[in-house]
């Protein structure tokens, strides 16, 4: 049995004697990404590993021949699969006494580097799978836990492979290529699939059509929310991470819906009027000081740029956190009179706020996508017009385009946008954690910016040589990527993505199936041309429509492939379906499955997008309205929230209050219920004061008291545990 | 005569005394607005000012009046109507004796602070001129040269008043508002228009037409194309000038231009199978480091965040100049087979270069907006189909969009992409300057990155268990707002912007006209809603027309005020024309002038349209077409430079030949002719070898000699001073 110091020593004669990068501990795969996203002296790009111990059931006789397999961390490790190739029976993860006894390791904390700790007597009995995605050289560095899980190595495969040979003793050891392995599993999919007669008019179960091939999810959405989260948009291949912690990278998949979500919103504000422009992304250090309440709300998050090639800058710019101070001090300059307003423009960009809370795809990360508009006018009610027009093309972002539903409302005083007036919201909810969510805030910034920058026109109505100055009213505006998180929360399953038919790049994807052996090359061909011409058909008519007619996998891959992925619909043609003139549709969210005659197939496909697009829509809608719960006292408010609801209450609308609210939300959460650590109970604070108040019971003015303090409600307010 | 001490002690009585910023001597304003966005200490926002001195025609008998004119310095100061305002006949710009002798100053060095300089018994004859629009509160701070042009002083209106009024002596100070004088003049640009018979049919010239109203450009194209150049782009309002040097604000009429550059080419990149994605903005610094030849391309104009908040960065950020080594660390993960290929990714973004160099707004700027493509292939042969069609694209743009002819070439190997194996190209010209501009660039990047990082796939036509490892062949290729500045250099005149009409955002402008005293209320009316009838026909069928009503200005000042803004064609409407049922156009860029019947004016708009952007596509390529020289011996080399042609010479393509070219025609051209300041006489370098070679005379394998060195030519090439 080797130790430490010994491993120490092999692992330095292996060319593996580099520091080892140091972070805190982690315990999942998630948390090791995001720890050597933050760490330094970590290579440009690498590719994660699992290291997993089975135990296969075995006569009692025989010696315990643990499996170790080392394999991609996104890879699925199909116990059973593994099994056949080394001619187990049956595969469980070991428990901790194997780990503990042989390994001399714990969870966690296991690597194939635990090899070296096994006892002389056991290492014989020992099998090794090594992941051939790995080994080739496509895979570039691997990163792995040397000994435990606050430290990791990169290597490479051909180091990996040495390190396994210079074990003493050890004798098995097997490179799968998992790849091939899921893809040739599926032939259990196929016959799974059988029992769901593709003529079948009747909707069926999802389950009968699905092949066995685990790729895809294996987290669940209910029970562990943030892993599944993780894997849905990192395996649909939404978004990757980056070497640069908390940003992101934005793969077509997503940047496809963003594209959609521009279109639409771009003819909407240009058809109001809104003209587009572009800003630079630096502004000068005093710049950004000017507006005192505004720099408070953003200043720790700024990023600044200090040095240009090897010249130290004169004076630090700050990358933009959000345009106000780098646009205002030329509204100030291009505003000359009342007959330059109102000036109204927006700009598409990035900016960037160097978040130092735990970033999260899409909702929280350190540069992001937006559109920002910025206009000016001579009145307030030109101003509170224009916000609620914004606020109306926001929502119908949410609800037409994406299929989820908000709530419009106001912010509250502690809530609101820093340094304007006012801030109205639209508010999702993620009903899976129960927690609201601002999908996108337009503000009315009254006259505080036009007073900082001079913004000034003289007053019209007035007579006289001295007409008085009278200030701008401002409104910002803006809605970002983090639309598309909130998307995937929404309707996204345990199969993987769910994707809206307006957003989704591929809407229709058409598979062949129902082929096997007793059909000749004729009937193959005809088959593959028959979904070639389906899939002509309609993108003629603007159905996005693609074949996947991919010779070395099975169609029980290919569903899993695009379920995981979210196409909206499948339609599977095989030659009895043919036979029949018709197809069969499978829809991604219900799994419900029907044949289409050929015969007006596009009219058909297109009235069944549509419906998914509804039905996602009402679906969640009554699922937001179901946890939209009327709480009328404070003993039923921490109950609501541990019931993933939102609260909605009158309320006082005091700044105090809401301070008191949040804090004894938080303590009666922690007293009432046992820590959950995936979900630590988090107090409450107010999503919005919704613009549809409820009537029954009605606030009245003097009667109704708020619920936390007894002073007298204004007003409703939402309140929820948020993101 | 007050002392420079005593000035200095003055300014400090007044507020003035903080240090003024020091910078290098300027001569112009574009040069002060250069100098102050790269000083330190300067304001985020302030206006630059203008001081004029004029002499008045006056009698002899009389003593000197000198009129010291203030004003910001995109405002005309048009000497006709001050003279007016102060009862001079005529008022001409002072000499060099004036201001010395009255003023103790020289010119470049005049500021109001001169004032303070003036002998005793002068200054009571001074006249003082103030812009109106330096004192209003929305001016803000205001820039001057305290005593020379090494110094500049920011200041407010209030501050301006107080030193004008704390002048020993000084009598006559007047406030005028130059946008109202301007607004007033244009009587005389309708008197003009009136031989001008709106209902004839012939083209007439444009002078006919135009206002006088000297709104406008006051350089000449011909005579200072860089000053011209700037007037241009700034007072047709598509670029601003920015706080942050070499980096400038594009307004809407600039960002539509890019909007529909955007709209044409994402439709024909996503027609190619090109998908769209965003990768984050930040490139860790070994990751830039990656490929050699590339990084030293690039380092020395890298941007560097090193903090976020207050706290430094572990490792510090480049924000990227272009995107090969954040994204292909990617590639290499995510192409794990032949069949991941193609991969095809093109983003939309920005990118940072720190040039030390001369900012160009458009041209050459620090961050620039654009869009790169990157495509991974299994052979050279799919590669390089991609390289070129991407530039067919590119040329499209710049010809079918821009109206701007381009020659498509290969780069020589001392221009080509650093770190990729071959550059395509396409080359503008700008007769003005008789300079090449590259226009965009599509680059077969070979296996070179794909080795550094690591991306390859198995062979997928070899067998057994060890296939051989294949890079992939790459391409990257950008287009970006340069080419708005290429378009604004070749078709803008003395007048102002010249826009093609695809991408203009206002193709036709509708002003009412021939409206005098004589005609009634119910006239001015009719002729208004005839002017919206016209608009709203014209806009249903896509044509983006707006009107002119504005009633504070006359039709004369409406017509600079678009002329100068570039929109395509005018429409005028009065009661003289709706009697013939026409209206009168007018084309921007041949200020040609025909009635158009009512009836069916949407196709003959839509035709004239079309016709104007096939126009400047014709002029420009004939132009360009005559500047191409083709160049047999050396000795006519620099010759054709001299005449601001682009030579073509039969060449040897050696890199040191390319290197000799550039030191002796830079030599030559010394030596042969007067340095002209402005055009700095400049070595040549090679723009392209041109994909259409010349056959007359062929070049001769082992026969045709290169002009320069004698050794063999290969090609013609084609060689010019650049941009």
């Amino acid at each position: 049995m080797a130790d430490t110091n010994a491993l120490v020593a092999k692992l330095e004669a292996l060319g593996l004697g580099e520091k080892p990068v140091e972070h805190a501990a982690v315990e999942n795969v998630e948390q090791w990404a995001e720890a050597l996203a933050g760490a330094s002296g970590v290579p440009a790009a690498y590719t994660l590993t699992k290291t997993l111990i089975f135990k296969p059931k075995q006569p009692k006789s025989e010696p315990v021949a643990p499996v170790l397999v080392v394999i991609k961390d996104d890879t699925v490790a199909d116990a059973k699969a593994i099994g056949r190739e080394l001619g187990f029976k049956e595969l469980r993860l070991a428990g901790e006494e194997i780990l503990a006894d042989v390994f001399q390791t714990s969870r966690g904390s296991v690597s194939p580097f635990a090899l070296a700790k096994v006892p002389e007597e056991q290492i014989g009995n020992v099998r090794v799978v090594l992941d051939k995605a790995l080994l080739s050289d496509g895979a570039g560095t691997i990163a792995f836990h040397p000994l435990d899980s606050t430290r990791t190595v990169f290597v490479d495969g051909a180091c990996l492979q040495s390190f396994v040979k210079s074990v003493d003793g050890l004798k098995h050891v097997t490179e799968i290529d998992f790849v091939a392995l899921a893809a040739a599993a599926p032939a259990v999919g196929e016959k799974a699939a059988k029992p769901a007669k593709p003529a079948a008019a009747v909707p069926a179960k999802a389950e009968e059509v699905t092949g066995s091939a685990k790729q895809g999810i294996e987290a669940s959405k209910e029970k562990d929310f943030a892993t599944w989260y993780r894997q849905v948009i990192l395996r649909s291949e939404m978004l990757d991470n980056y070497s640069v912690s908390g940003c992101y990278i934005l793969r077509p998949t997503s940047y496809f819906v963003w594209q959609e979500i521009q279109n639409f919103l771009d003819a909407g504000i240009r058809a109001m009027g809104v003209r587009n422009c572009y800003f630079p992304m630096f502004v000068p250090e005093e710049e950004l000081n000017r507006e005192k309440d505004h720099i408070e709300g953003f200043a720790p998050e700024v990023a600044w740029v200090t040095k240009a090639g090897q010249s130290e800058l004169a004076m630090p710019l700050a990358i933009r956190p959000t345009s106000e101070t780098v646009m205002y001090p030329y509204y100030a300059k291009w505003i000359q009179s009342y007959r330059d307003l109102p000036l109204r423009l927006n700009q598409w960009n990035s900016v960037v706020r160097w978040e130092f809370k735990n970033p999260q795809p899409f909702l929280r990360t350190r540069e992001f996508l937006w559109q920002e508009g910025h206009c000016a006018y001579m009145t307030k009610d030109e101003a509170w017009s224009e916000v609620l027009d914004i606020l109306t093309l926001y929502r119908r972002v949410y609800e037409e385009l994406l299929a989820v539903p908000v709530i419009e409302g106001v912010k509250s005083e502690k809530e609101k946008f820093a340094g304007g007036d006012a801030t109205t919201t639209v508010e999702g909810f993620i009903p899976a954690t129960g927690r609201g969510i601002q999908g996108a805030t337009s503000h009315y910034l009254g006259q505080n910016f036009a007073k900082m920058f001079g913004v000034v026109v003289e007053d019209p109505e007035a007579t006289g040589p001295e007409r008085p100055k009278l200030h701008v009213h401002q409104t910002s505006w803006g809605l970002s990527t983090r639309t598309i998180g909130v998307m995937v929360m929404t309707h996204s399953d345990d199969k993987g993505l769910v994707l809206p038919p307006r957003v989704a790049e591929t809407q229709v994807i058409i598979v062949p199936s129902g082929l096997n052996s007793k059909h000749t090359a004729e009937d193959r061909q005809r088959t593959l041309d028959a979904c070639l011409a389906v899939e002509a058909r309609l993108r003629r008519v603007g159905v996005r429509a693609s074949s996947d007619l991919r010779d070395n996998y099975t169609p029980g891959y290919k569903f899993n492939h695009w379920e995981l992925r979210g196409v909206p619909l499948r339609l599977e043609i095989g030659p009895r379906d043919l036979e029949k003139q018709s197809v069969l549709s499978v829809r991604r969210d219900t799994f419900e499955k029907a044949a289409l005659p050929l015969d007006g197939l596009e009219g058909v496909v297109e009235l069944l997008l549509h419906k998914i697009q509804d039905d996602l829509l009402i679906r969640a809608r009554a699922t937001m309205h179901e946890r939209v719960k009327m709480v009328l006292r404070w003993d039923d408010f921490v109950p609501a929230l541990n019931s993933k609801c939102m609260a909605q209450i009158p309320w006082c609308e005091r700044e105090e209050c809401e301070e008191q609210i949040k804090t004894r939300s938080t303590r009666d959460a922690q007293s009432d219920e046992p820590e959950d650590e995936k979900e630590p109970s988090m107090g409450a604070k107010s999503l919005c004061l919704p613009m549809k108040q409820p009537q029954n019971p009605p606030i009245v003015a003097g009667e109704t008291k708020c619920i936390q303090c007894g002073h007298d409600a204004k007003r409703y307010a939402l309140f929820g545990r948020s993101y």
